[in-house]
């Protein structure tokens, strides 16, 4: 299934993309895609609801993040070995591990916002994976049955915030709409190798990155159970898991968001996102 | 007021402590410590309510977080001349700021488990800065405006995990039960200087850490200020605001928290908390 939640920031509802890419409300079936959604057993009960059967929404309305109630915002660092290589670094030895605040969570197609006095705001298209059941220290081999499902994730990431202001990463990692995450969550049964996934990003209609999932470092598999070590994953918790080759922070020279950009976003499979920079401004 | 949540675990209610220490039941005049108290006005409507109509709770039921519904649990490093003197660390140019998963919230009085394979789990007694207004590009001067309040904080960290494993910080903060927060939540309105309170921390009843706010490097205002320029904190964040010389990897020999070890860590006027540590078993 492609879950979504749909309309107004904040009144999201929940809809699914039916087999014909048309967007159908759930809302009579579910209050809401969260955490007591994204279990096995409760995306089997919704897996069997009739979907002709549901009602198709009209128009195009705005995508809100597929999931409501996320917990936690993991990120991974420096998790594909190309784009180490084009960084100049060596591989991590075990999973780089960091946060994003909950409060950079922006829907898709959402305005990304430069904070004040950045010059240095990059993009990072991820794999997000969606937690679906608690998961604490669990094997790799059992990981993915932990997991409901992925979507697409831009890491975006202010670098001199994260870089050049002191040994910690978050700074530059949760500003507010630093986090689109969509359009859709797409459970994991329709994802047959997760390891073998196209990504890519374009800056205003030039393509920047282009990757698979491929050639990360350590799987998606690996890094849940990595992380089941440190801390117990909830579901509805999102993991981004690395990026990449092709940030702005590698390119020669350097490039970096600027008011009126747009990025588009995608992932095989998990559809693509699209959004316009705005500087900050008071409102 | 001396705010508390209190019951068991996912199953608290709102309550205060009165002037003589009495725990009293606000369930009737609130549905629970979150978001919608924290505001200036909330409060202050709160603070109308007579104590004495309030119903007395019978017993000592446990605490738990003060506060429901925090969306970031953001902590300070190196945050006390002091403390930074006895690291041998140069001081901070800028506050260096991490995140500690929200999974690792534990009641004041709860148990710290150490993680499977943990050798080197070490304490901080930390003042917590809960905020109480939305706070987005604050000033200095501006900033406690937006606290609703502050209450005691142990930012349990694992050392090899947080240092030895990688660059980043995350991974040994947030491990399950690593953050007890309470007991109370004690209103700013109540703490007339928040740069001159007395924090300690004693392990099997011996002092480990002895403290004030005094030698804090960045004030509570300053770093109010300054988080709100990278990201909106939101009624509910909690913020640790650093730690005062005495931890475990400062001392010679080091000193890491083993099962059987009992800590207790208050801070003046704001209560105390005290925890059995447990080795980490399957259930």
């Amino acid at each position: 299934m492609r879950l979504v939640r749909y309309g107004r920031p904040g009144k999201e509802k929940p809809g699914l993309i039916d087999d014909e890419g048309k967007l159908r409300d759930l809302s009579g079936v579910l209050a809401d895609i969260d955490a007591a959604t994204l279990s096995d057993k409760a995306l089997r009960k919704l897996a069997k609801v009739a979907t002709a059967s549901l009602p198709l929404v009209r128009g195009t309305p705005r995508f809100g993040v597929p999931v409501a109630g996320i917990g936690k915002f993991i990120g991974i660092g420096l998790n594909y070995a190309d784009h180490a290589a084009e960084a100049g670094l060596e591989a991590p030895k075990e999973p780089i591990v960091f946060m994003k605040a909950i409060s950079c969570l922006n829907g898709p197609d959402d305005a990304i916002v430069l904070p004040k006095g950045s010059k240095k705001t990059d993009w990072e298209v991820e794999l997000g994976v969606v937690i679906g059941t608690r998961a604490q220290y669990v094997s790799e081999a059992d990981a993915l049955n932990y997991v409901a499902g992925y979507c697409v994730v831009n890491d975006l990431s202010e670098r001199s915030f994260q870089l050049e202001r002191g040994p910690q990463w978050d700074k530059g990692k949760g500003c507010d709409t630093f986090g689109p995450v969509g359009p859709w969550l797409v459970t994991r049964d329709e994802v047959p190798d997760v390891q073998r996934l196209d990504l890519y990003l374009e800056v205003n209609g030039k393509r920047m990155q282009t990757g698979s999932t491929e050639t990360m470092i350590f799987t998606v598999a690996q890094i849940v159970s990595y992380l089941s070590q440190f801390m117990t994953l909830e579901p509805g918790d999102v993991i981004a898991t690395g990026t990449p080759p092709g940030v702005g922070a590698g390119r020669k020279p350097q490039r970096f968001l600027k008011k009126g950009d747009t990025l588009r976003a995608g992932i095989a499979g998990l559809g693509e996102q699209q959004q316009d920079v705005l500087a900050w401004q008071a409102k």
